[in-house]
């Protein structure tokens, strides 16, 4: 897709490579982020030796893609997580995850990623050498590259270990024609698997809590169970969400805010692991409003609901897929659960924060 | 460019209008990032209204920009100066046109910007205002539109303030041919003005100096600068770069870093501001180091050299273009500064950082 001279690029990698300056701290200082020799050998020593590709190498003000075939999308996500490593992932996953998820969701093939890097003063080689490597593997296993990035350093305490911004350009899938807009009464619900891991890991893994369980984040590339979706339903694909911050409620509640229709979910039918459920009901959460980071929602027309979630179900990252409920006439702009006694109870908007900084 | 059906755009901004919430706290709470309602009321009523445009409304996951004819150019760049606001501008500001030139040095108009907020607890309602307020009046100046968009909160000593990324999706200019490949000796080195305002100014901003001057940043849009010189100087334009952190000199390097080349900077030429002289000399730095957010550094063929001073001068931005040095076979790898006395000095990279947290 990229036009460039293929040789000339491998001279300048060449080039660099050459001339690489070692990373020889054992922490970050604020001179790493001053633009000199320092921040050279912290990008040419640790970080683009580890992402590399032709784009990272060349090093540029801004990377040049070549030309792209196709409706350009276009998403940006700040990870500010805490703790940044956690069963199941860390920051440096979420991060390319996380953008490329946006791009999946919008029917969009993800192709090239930013990477924006805040570092605290004081953060070890260690930790950010297995950020920049899960950053790497992740990019790897979504089939993106990393084209662009930009590093910063604060003093102590003007962050938290590192905030990582990633930015992500995808091309739309000629057969996705997705909108909320495009929601009528009667369309099914699915979920692409089990609900409200990543928030639990998450919680976990701060310790705050005298609970042990073995949740693992979800965290993982959407974008395989998008095709899925686009190849299964066809036009019968109304549209994609990723249920991340507030969970698949708020998720819901989007989706009814602009529309003149409400959403009925069964919450029987809520795939829930056992462990993320008992972690809720002591932790008095609500399994529905907890983030995910790699699930989608997905509102799709009753005629291809079963052949939908029978795709998903073949996908790896899929296999738990579940119609969860159905778009209704009335009430109109509320979501409303029915619950395992034929009640329906209301299910709102949050207003404040059970799991603050969860992604 | 972007190919959408504007009628449903439009029904889709005005159904928001309608149900658009209000922001009423005085400050940002953890609440803010939770992702809930009262996220919603940050993002779509102090926010989107601010930035309005078709894009930003729309509010989805990712934004669909339409197909884009041409080169696509990516690039990122995290804000986290220190303090906020300064004569001359502040880091919204700053993060438009720090973008927009990136890009602009590539070769390619600017198209579209993300934007990433991360929030410190306790931000003021007039701080947040008045960045997303700079952040507008920027993209309107830089002829560009903010595509997408994310908004975290972390607690207070968590971040200093607020800390901005952009990322930025240009279309390279079908004259550029720009690389530091390209760069021979006999080159001609030309800056668009005076140098070291930007960090000076954020420097005296700090107030922790006994020093008064009237010193603004350049802060400011590079696109009609840089587009001057791809309209006078053909493929004589070799390469731009935007000299921010570290300044012309830092640029200067890394240019000869990957070429056989060097550079000699005449010293009596470059371009100074005396309120900027006197504060360097008060403060011992040396302007070279200095970073500017408004300036570029080009490389040009000699034939060309002339032409190229006049054009950037007939623009707003560049009427102290200067011609300060030229591209030397030797010594290679170098940058030497010939000074007023006809010696020589060696111009290298620093290693620490003389004025940290200044973009």
């Amino acid at each position: 897709m990229a036009e460039w001279d293929e040789q000339l690029v491998d001279e300048r990698i060449e080039q660099r490579r050459r001339r690489r300056p070692r990373f020889t701290d054992d922490r970050i200082t604020l001179a790493h982020g001053a633009g000199g020799k320092a921040t050279r050998a912290l990008v040419e020593g640790l970080i683009v030796p580890r992402l590399s590709n032709d784009w990272v190498a060349a090093l540029d003000d801004a990377a040049v893609l070549g030309e792209l075939e196709g409706r350009v999308s276009f998403t940006t996500d700040t990870f500010v997580v805490t703790p940044i490593r956690f069963p199941g992932g860390s920051i440096g996953e979420l991060a390319v995850n996380g953008t490329v998820n946006d791009l999946a969701v919008s029917g969009a093939r993800p192709v090239a990623l930013s990477l924006g890097l805040v570092l605290e003063e004081g953060l070890t080689r260690d930790e950010l050498e297995q950020e920049i490597d899960a950053i790497a593997g992740a990019v790897e296993a979504a089939k993106v590259r990393v084209a662009c990035g930009d590093t910063k350093v604060v003093e102590r305490t003007k962050a938290d270990r590192l905030y990582v911004n990633t930015s992500g350009i995808g091309i739309v899938d000629e057969r996705a024609d997705l909108g909320s807009h495009r929601i009528v009464p009667g369309d099914q619900v699915i979920v692409s698997g089990t609900i409200g891991d990543h928030g639990i890991a998450v919680m976990l893994a701060r310790g705050e809590l005298e609970l042990a369980a073995d949740v693992l984040s979800d965290t993982r590339p959407l974008w395989p169970v998008a095709e899925a979706l686009l190849t299964s339903c066809g036009p019968g694909l109304r549209c994609m969400r990723d249920a991340t911050r507030g969970g698949v409620a708020t998720v819901a509640n989007e989706l009814v805010m602009t529309q003149d229709v409400g959403i009925i979910i069964e919450e029987t039918a809520l795939p829930v692991l056992p462990a993320v459920n008992g972690a809720c009901e002591l932790l008095g959460l609500d399994p529905l409003y907890v983030a995910n980071e790699g699930k989608l929602v997905a509102i799709v027309g009753p005629d291809v609901a079963l052949e939908a979630v029978a795709a998903l179900r073949a996908t790896e990252a899929g296999r738990d897929a579940a119609v969860i409920g159905e778009v209704v006439d009335e009430p109109a702009g509320r979501v409303l659960g029915r619950t395992a006694f034929g009640g329906h109870r209301m299910i709102d908007l949050l207003v404040g924060d059970p799991l603050p900084r969860i992604c």
